[in-house]
């Protein structure tokens, strides 16, 4: 038991020093739980999707084209080759990355980015397997009909609700009409099965002049997606005009309403944008953001090391820079908001929730920070 | 045996009746063989592709969106339901048909046609079912990436090797580098396997800037597409400009040179159209027709009916307004060529052998017209 011990101090005092590249940002409350945030890595162009691969490795996007693993044992950053050629121009670029649910078994990782057709970028969805320190077997799954000669709007988030779908999203690509034109995955919300072949009960695929890859639409430009697997619900953040931004709950086949209807107003005075704020036919958003936060990314919490805050949702403030947090009652209704890590200014891009519960973000500074409980 | 033969006659004499519906047109020699030609369907609107479900029956696709049914045994034509929204203006509509070499097996018949997408066209290769008078399953599975402001120049033929892959050609759309850009879809040949997805082997998989379903390029309108299943052969014949039309021989990773090399000459005077002629690493035809036909439509001959046809070339002339027949010899070389049925003045649309062998052809004034042996 001694040697036990003695071999166990050994061990950690090797480990503690290693631990040591990461500094605490700050501490505070919420929900009446004490956290810290503390930054462990830096110096990443702007990081827009990331991804736990085990307990101790995260990956990466930037939105330039390169995809980083940063390994949380030492702060280390390494490169991963392999990534397609990307448009990475204004909003374009390498965007989000997620895991397969099945990816213990076969391998896939999931990615989002804008992909060059014709000196334009179009959103389109691959995956990918991870071997050591490169990316094999690229598979563009579904390169979307969305090129606009903007460099705006491109989404694009993606979630899985574990039945053998995905969803991903696509933003109105800077053209107004697309959010309510079906011949275009433009301003909508898209579900496939995880080969990409497009599922049997999507809403509209006995339309067939409608694109059946549709799941919802008349979204402006969700850059948050995140899925409540046990009230099985998709909640999608967009990012409305000026004082339109929207918390969304999706289902299938409905119009959300861009640019019909919005709570935002032109960006260039004082003019609402649309015909109104509701109308029969389109949804209401859950919550809308006036003044318009810029929300980034959304990430639905179940962890256990934040009791408190399981089953809300958080999203990253781009223009008002913080963390938003968004509390829900069982009913899916937004009951409350707080908003964090203000002190911080940093434009906060993506959220996601490391295995033992602790809530990474990302910031356009190229930081990845935690929050984790302060005992 | 009396009783029977008296049954027989009797059979006849309800049967021959119903056969007239179809009439003689002329009746002419080629390699030695005396053929007949016969016209068995009248007011099609453009009947643009055709394919024989059974030794009975043809479906035909009209230009304009219509999918049709000939019924041989009574020369009624009635039409199917359930085919996609298509864009048919210009060049574009519901273009070509195809059954899936286990179709026995799946039921699959595969179509190419312009989707609309954004109120413009764009080449897609879709499959479905046919379940009594209409389609089921409609799956759309490759939408490509080949939108352009014109209405030109879409293809789009499909073939099959039997060997789990099809291919289908995308013109150029109107917009000439296309046919160099290897981000767009248009200008080339893709191969799929039957399921939609992109084989492993195709020739740019690994090149990331590259769409993955592109098997060559450097194509302007290819409309005719043929596979040789005992040797292996893609053939491929495609409008150029004046004087410019081209049959190629097509392999993996090719570059056809369009628009950097070509026989054609502009509309609007003598220039020459491109660099040069030929180029290294660059195809050159097997063929070119100066004036120009405008194919429409190219079959492998591989029937009984007429021996000495076998492993020949037919392709439908437009604007010359004949059937190109193309003599190949084993090496698969053209060294001959005849022009048939000149004295039709049709513009030869479509082309398809029906299961005896005969060869059957669409005319653009909507008649469908079959070659037969004449004893």
């Amino acid at each position: 038991m001694i040697k036990k011990a003695a071999i166990g101090c050994l061990l950690w005092g090797l480990v503690l020093p290693m631990l040591s590249y990461s500094k605490t940002l700050l501490t505070a409350h919420s929900d009446g739980m004490k956290y810290r945030a503390e930054q462990v890595a830096d110096g990443l162009a702007i990081p827009w999707g990331m991804v736990f691969i085990n307990d101790s490795q995260v990956l990466i996007t930037e939105r330039s084209g390169a995809l980083k693993r940063l390994n949380l044992l030492n702060g280390k950053v390494d490169t991963i080759s392999g990534v397609a050629a990307v448009f990475s121009e204004g909003q374009g670029g390498l965007l989000d990355i997620a895991l397969a649910p099945d990816h213990q078994k076969t391998g896939w990782i999931y990615f989002t980015y804008s992909k060059p057709i014709q000196e334009r970028g179009v959103t389109a969805l691959a995956r990918a397997k991870l071997e050591n320190d490169r990316l094999t077997d690229w598979q563009d799954l579904l390169v979307t009909q969305s090129s606009s000669d903007t460099t705006r709007h491109f989404g694009s988030r993606i979630a899985f609700d574990n039945e053998g779908h995905l969803f991903f999203t696509v933003g109105d690509r800077g053209v107004r009409p697309n959010g309510q034109d079906l011949t275009t995955h433009a301003g909508s919300v898209l579900r496939l099965n995880l080969d990409g072949m497009v599922p049997k009960d999507n809403p509209f695929v006995k339309q067939q002049a409608v694109l059946p890859e549709i799941w919802s639409y008349g979204h402006r430009n969700p850059q948050g997606l995140s899925y409540d697997l046990k009230n099985k619900r998709l909640w999608l953040i967009e990012h409305g005009p000026r004082g339109g931004d929207e918390l969304n709950l999706i289902d299938a086949g409905k119009n959300y309403g861009w640019p019909v209807i919005s709570y935002g107003k032109e960006y260039w005075g004082p003019l609402s944008v649309g015909e109104a704020t509701s109308k029969e036919g389109m949804e209401q958003p859950i919550k809308y953001y006036d003044p318009s936060i810029a929300p980034g990314s959304l990430l639905f919490y179940t962890g256990d090391a934040f009791p408190n805050w399981q089953g809300d949702l958080f999203a990253g403030a781009l223009k008002l820079q913080h963390l938003n947090h968004i509390k829900l009652n069982s009913a899916g209704e937004a009951v409350g908001e707080e908003r964090l890590l203000g002190d911080l200014n940093e434009r906060i891009r993506s959220l996601t929730q490391s295995p033992e519960g602790w809530v990474y973000l990302s910031t356009d500074s190229g930081k990845i920070i935690r929050l984790m409980p302060e005992e």
